[in-house]
């Protein structure tokens, strides 16, 4: 839809790899509807997953014992988080619709977009107490999960050795074993990927009190 | 249990935190049972969590194109994984007992300790194919996983804020919410902790076909 914001969180090391191409033909199908999409390439952007204390450029609020939660939400609203992090929020603030593009790592996200999720979503700019995810600031936001698994889809159905895939995550795109499927089959899945994302701005947000639902 | 071996994966940045104490206590009340414990503090280790190239220290497989799940399957075959992956495997197969420590971010693990499972239970290391779960190599050995979390226990109930936690981990032990717990309660917390690991042996492991079941 022209006009709307994308952000694309790209975890994957590889241009030319499966997740890359559905980066690639996500970015080229939402411009040409006239969105602005900016990316952030956490490996090429080599984007630090660890939580510490040098992600609070300033004082701390209590040097003795050191509680993340607490001074990133106190260093959130004095505005000394790091630059890192601060760059991310910007450009989720402005983003209408962020979409996760990854490779599934132990049913979960890679640890690098793990680590964006914690540092990034911190309270204060995603959330705060009491009101939660009843009044998260990125309520009206859109978000989509589009990911890629090693497995194929009957390993994970209710009966698969990996189980039903719905309860893992939660709204998403699943792109399964691309490795192991034909060029057609491939084919397909990029199609299925590029049309889904004709119809996004269509799809409501999920409906539950929620601001961001990750399902994990 | 005399002679048995237990290996600690502890997440977080302070010692003088809940989950340090925690893991003081394990280490204590597990080593006055005559086991030998081990201890990886990923923050104080500054673990690297992302997994890219630098992990095969060999040439790649595939140069062309970047695979990490290929090229650390290889690498691992070809004893050519870098040395702090080799080092956490080492530790994982001589132990009986691994038990992870870590405050719940995001309804997960903390981005760090993401980044050991992900790097550490490569393919030809944990499982392999095509007997995935059911033939994991760590089949046999006990796992536990021991959580604190920022919100109250009422909130991670069915008709929570959160969810039943229930769905997220299993096995667990949880200590909800030690911040703003008394100090009563927080003790009680860690005496059922420690009385946990006094009967830590006789729990059977969980009844699936997975050799280890982390449940996200």
């Amino acid at each position: 839809m022209a006009g709307k914001k994308v952000l694309i969180i790209y975890a994957h090391q590889e241009p030319r790899s499966f997740n890359g191409c559905l980066k690639k033909v996500a970015v080229e199908t939402l411009s040409k509807q006239g969105c602005s999409v900016t990316v952030s390439d956490l490996y090429a952007m080599d984007f630090e997953p660890r939580a510490t204390r040098n992600d609070i450029t300033g004082p701390l609020s209590n040097p003795e014992v050191f509680s993340y939660g607490v001074e990133a939400y106190e260093a959130c609203k004095k505005q000394s988080l790091t630059s890192d992090i601060v760059d991310e929020q910007k450009k989720v603030q402005e983003a209408d619709l962020v979409i996760f593009q990854f490779p599934l790592y132990w049913f979960s996200v890679p640890a690098i977009l793990k680590g964006w999720m914690d540092r990034v979503l911190c309270q204060g700019f995603a959330f705060d107490l009491p009101g939660f995810y009843d009044s998260g600031f990125l309520k009206g936001k859109l978000a989509l999960l589009s990911i890629t698994t090693g497995s194929t889809a009957e390993m994970y159905t209710k009966t698969g050795v990996s189980g039903d895939f719905k309860y893992f995550l939660w709204p998403l795109q699943i792109s399964f074993a691309p490795e192991t499927a034909s060029e057609e089959e491939r084919k397909q899945m990029v199609a299925s990927w590029a049309q889904r994302l004709e119809t996004i701005w269509k799809e409501v947000p999920i409906p539950c009190t929620h601001s961001w639902y990750f399902g994990q």
